[in-house]
């Protein structure tokens, strides 16, 4: 259930059509279409005003005994005894997400905290909201509707595309943020890439003067930590979403639409193709190129080039049939006691 | 030994019949129950004026040389030469701890910084302690006793019970912290959940509508990222553990007393049990349940439910035994040569 | 290529002479030593006004076609066509770095922001820069030349050396950092180690009574977490580096010159070595002794001492020939479906 104590209870309801029109699904049921749907719910706790969501066949039982209105699902099933009609739509999950941001919507209240310190020179867009102890620096450029959380740091000259959210204690410096971003607090973006020349046990430090690009869509976890370039742009794309505590060396490079989860890692200068998809705590090493619709199994850890669309796990990481079978190939050695009868 | 520039010597010295009545232990000399004691030290260090801790027969040498006027033990061993007496305690580590903290006990200054921001209608407890650029949102309620360091961002409508440490620079949204908890620095509790839809090549947020609601007597590491729920809260029993730069994931609930080790992690909608023990680095992919009293080996990923009592490692994660023999296993036939031999 | 967005062109100009001194390699045509170099560049984008490095085979084509005025380089190599002549020296990568910073040297602009707190018997050097919102404690002492970033808490008693960096949103506790030291955003520093002694279900607090020690010329990422000690001080010695996302728990001793890539860690009491490298994502276990010069490979897991000039790999780690060796004949046992066959 929603947290009522957080989140208050829809100001505005819509009709089934509304709903509808928005998700440009079918209902199954036309005559129910000005029923007022005032909030959204789970299969199971779900009433006669509600919509709910049906996506997984491990709801069965729930589905069958929902009491919800609406229930939004990928196929024209029979529609349950105490539900008055099915809302059928390719994704059923982004349907019901679509609908989920209409009753549960988040406004901006533009303001500008006086306990906010920020440069003369740094330029502010409309309908902004900028907390207090957010400290922004000079030649900033921030563009309208963005959010900047409190006690965050954003650095000299960097830049922040439009509704764009920077949460609480962020630090942003080095970089081109896009529009429509999400990052998470504590995040940390454009620090100096991990980079040094050895010499007699002497280390120097290698100026890193490329920044980090961020593109549009991005969302960026809680505690991340993401380096700027050594002499280009550690760059990452369109619609790229990282979870939480992921580290991004310097000069990597993230195609669209790839999705990182917690605690995973890239080290320098590897780029990672388009829609790729990076388990939690996996690691990729440097230099390497990860190719687009790669899956990259949690705690994976892979040392060398992927292809396109290869589904690796284990360390180093190898195709993911591969590498199940070596562990099942590994349990048999230890019960048909492999060695002992061979040595006899 | 203790560190003289940041922790002064006790103020306050005690009879060894007082430890004796803290601890609940015995001592095996009850002529010397008035003998003053100023400070805790460890064995080798120790004066007779001071209390020492032997647990651990690795020390045996430094217990049989030592100069403590009293030694916490487990067992009535033959007092050394130089002690006076051993005060005898089921768990010594537990009677230290409790007399470590009577001579290093830390006192809150209550003292609300006139630089921290405090909406007006957030209510403040007794005794409290907010420092510097810490800025309180609305409605935001602080029980007695309570400190928020420096630059902590606490947002609105979250609850904080009595005696709870948070420590600087922390971010809490969306949450409720139970009584005597100790959050530290850097640490991010209630950030949005990593939930969002696809539909041809788009994501689209779900919005993440619970809360996260922690236990009395938790610990939360430093630079910790903790996810609020999607439509029910993240959960954290009383009296866990977790270590540094963890990641709790959305919908997670730990049970009691569970300890988690640093760089660990917990992925959406798993539920842990009580008094689990997991290594640090180790992983464990969502929607399991890992029951009561199991042990993850550190650096392990668990990838299917865990049975009550269970010691895993590896990953993925099998039964200790069987992953160590494994091990044994595959090193044997790096050493056998086993399949040149075969193919001949 | 620098981003010229966040970077300006330098503002000085060198002769090859100068370079020459700077980094006492040979010039190898000495008709060109009042030859005026503007810039720092790649092999592929450098005019003739400009120095780039060539260290890497793999850039053979880039180094023959270049237009570069001075390549810096290892070895006599005949000069590329259109390149006037070559630095060569013995860590062409070094002095590459000693140019880069000559070129894009930073400079402090002292300032001392009348947005940050500092207690009145803090001791701040000469030439320091102190941004707005950071937080300094009691008896606080910072050397000369040191910046402490925005919104950076430095709590009561804590030294810092001349010439340190503290980047933004840090958190300072009861350490001692030496100088020329760079702490990256989001560190933290000094927190509790996680102690704690169980007696019946019931956790009690080890008091950490030790400081953390952090020697000259060390480099801390971003959103690293440092623990204090029980009873000693965590010691990171000169010279060592670590990565973002880095965790170091109690009583860790790291000796000088150890490197730890990306989200490694070190749980309790471990030594670890002088010039350690250590790769990403990559764990040791608490109470070990990692011996000087060893090589850790990046996941792996450490769980036994490690003799000096060890390489090792894996889970738990064994030297990186056996690894390897161990992963090929798993994939051959697979290949030869050895067991199947077998059992017939």
């Amino acid at each position: 259930m929603v947290n009522r104590h957080f989140f208050q209870s829809p100001a505005q309801s819509y009709s089934v059509k509304k709903l509808q029109e928005i998700t440009g699904g079918k209902i199954n049921n036309t005559n129910i279409l000005d029923h007022v749907i005032t909030d959204i719910a789970t299969l199971e706790t779900a009433k006669k005003s509600n919509i709910a969501c049906f996506h997984n066949k491990k709801y069965n039982n729930d589905f069958a005994n929902s009491h919800a209105g609406i229930i939004v699902t990928d196929r024209e099933y029979d529609t349950p005894e105490h539900v008055l009609a099915l809302l059928i739509c390719d994704s059923p999950l982004y349907a019901m997400a679509q609908i989920s941001n209409l009753f549960y919507a988040t406004h901006i209240q533009p303001n500008i905290s006086h306990h906010a310190v920020i440069a003369d020179n740094a330029t502010i867009g409309k309908n902004c909201n900028i907390a207090a102890g957010a400290v922004i620096g000079h030649h900033v450029h921030i563009g309208d509707n963005v959010t900047i959380g409190a006690n965050s740091v954003i650095h000299d000259n960097v830049e922040i595309g439009h509704h764009t959210i920077i949460a609480a204690n962020c630090v942003l410096s080095y970089c081109h943020i896009g529009a429509y971003c999400q990052i998470h607090a504590g995040a940390v973006i454009g620090s100096r890439g991990f980079g040094f020349a050895e010499k007699q046990g002497q280390y120097l430090d290698i100026p890193q003067l490329g920044g980090v690009t961020i593109g549009d869509h991005v969302e960026i976890g809680a505690n991340c930590a993401i380096d700027r370039g050594t002499f280009q742009d550690t760059v990452i794309h369109h619609r790229v979403r990282l979870d939480n505590l992921v580290h991004i060396a310097h000069n990597v490079e993230i195609d669209q639409g790839t999705i990182m989860a917690g605690q995973s890692g890239i080290a320098g200068s590897t780029k990672i193709g388009k829609y790729v998809q990076i388990g939690g705590q996996a690691g990729i090493s440097g230099h390497l190129h990860v190719g687009d619709l790669s899956k990259i199994a949690g705690k994976s850890g892979v040392l060398k080039n992927v292809a396109a669309k290869s589904e690796l796990m284990g360390f180093p990481a190898i195709p993911i049939r591969q590498f199940l079978s070596a562990q099942k190939k590994l349990l048999q050695l230890i019960h048909h006691n492999f060695l002992k009868k061979k040595d006899r």
